[in-house]
């Protein structure tokens, strides 16, 4: 998918939401453990129920590797459904992978030759040639970690280098520059550092920013559009537990859906105030 | 396995070799394409060959999951087969995750609930609560990037942080001893930077590094021993494609053998000359 289809598609949907498949066997309704497969037929219910009100899905690996093998069917299962029924998705492998050369020719072969999704997160500790080899697909995205959500983001990911004023993850976007342009390279930044987006913008303006932490982890949906929104939008937030665990009887996908349908309507209110879509 | 058990192991071996499985099918002997599990096959070959030889086997887990939910059985397989004919091998699953919380803690499980490896590496990036979920489980090991052995390396490992001397891997190094120590941490540590394992010595003189970039990337064995043994010895020097693609017809698992023998007598020579063990 190219940045413009996926610009056209929040202009069509009204919405720059990312739901998150951050599926636990743990978490799921009970009566679903019946099923032969859980997992495949809790995010199978909710892709139906939530496909009209998102761009976007990011199913995370984790959760799919806790179960094994038997998890990574279900992760395979869920890839080609929503390939196969809601084609217009941009579907996000959130691994966060990063490896030597050789290592990340594997990965980048297993994720967009084998499973075929549109993007993968990889993280840049390991410097250049654990991101290139992704960046051979055409139409393929990476999205880079650059300041993540979590507390101990403030580790080293927020530390001065070089002796100045630049932090690391504003090094690791510059740096990323030089490896591939916006057309290939979205950012992880996350909604609980907004007033970051500033300066995030100031090195990348016109990449899409992955922005998790909006929901369970407290972000402000207002703040990030102030700071990150550009004339692309050129954000995909989001939401994982708020949407998929909203309920936990027979009526979850309902729930799932309602909280991805008040996302989305403060999403539409804000590209018509910016001027990106008409009212 | 406790960091005394592993040096008992190291003595009575007279070796600190970890043989690396990255089994690629594209590179494993046709003759083993007729197999069910061509992968497991090659790994069981592989590890009867060398087993005598080695005190540690680390499956990089890029080469399974390239394969889809195929690949991860052969992973799983391969890891069972360790843990139950050769249960003195410590088994490092080379993964490099690293997310926030609630995803480690999933990776956690997988790893050392599910899998039940003795160590998995970790990538420091998101910092803390990416690393501390793993350190929950006793006698299970994080292995930390610090200075990893690819050209990348340089990209940001080195950076220097806060306006002073510090490298930001020995700032990884200094922060992770707050998290865990020697008993729990190890640190790869790449042998194509030899003369830098001295400055990592300096932050964590006792714990085990597990050094990759002996063999196909030309780091020194001698250069690896000189500025990083311990009198634990501490050290963990992985060989992969050297040993395991030492040869590709029916003979290849003893020519694995002849490689794993020659760098054994050589970290033999070097364990009798540190005085860690008698000639």
């Amino acid at each position: 998918m190219t940045r413009d289809e996926l610009f056209e598609n929040i202009k069509r949907k009204k919405s720059f939401l990312c739901v998150g498949l951050d599926t636990d066997v743990r978490k799921i309704p009970q009566f679903l453990l019946d099923e032969d497969d859980p997992i495949f037929a809790f995010n199978k219910r909710i892709i139906d129920a939530t496909a009209h009100l998102c761009v976007a899905y990011k199913p995370n690996l984790a959760f799919y590797e806790s179960m094994g093998s038997f998890g990574l069917q279900a992760f395979e299962k869920t890839v080609a459904y929503i390939q196969s029924e809601y084609p217009d998705q941009f579907i996000i492998a959130d691994a966060k992978r990063g490896d030597i050369g050789n290592t990340s020719d594997m990965y980048a072969r297993s994720f967009f030759e084998h499973l075929k999704v549109d993007a993968l997160t990889v993280a840049p500790y390991m410097g250049s040639d654990s991101v290139l080899p992704f960046l051979k697909y055409a139409g393929r995205w990476v999205i880079l970690l650059a300041l993540t959500s979590n507390a101990g983001a403030v580790d080293f990911q927020m530390l001065p280098v070089d002796g100045g004023e630049e932090a690391l993850f504003e090094r690791v976007l510059r740096t990323s520059t030089e490896w591939g342009n916006s057309d290939q390279l979205m950012y992880v930044v996350g909604a609980t550092k907004a007033d970051m987006l500033e300066r995030v913008r100031a090195i990348v303006p016109d990449a899409f920013l992955l922005v998790p932490g909006v929901g369970s982890q407290n972000g402000s949906l207002e703040d990030v559009a102030r700071f990150g929104l550009n004339s692309q939008c050129g954000l995909l937030v989001n939401a994982s537990r708020s949407i998929i665990y909203a309920d936990n009887t027979e009526a979850f996908a309902n729930a799932a859906a309602a909280e991805a349908e008040a996302l989305r309507r403060q999403m539409a209110e804000i590209l018509i105030k910016n001027k990106l879509i008409e009212a």
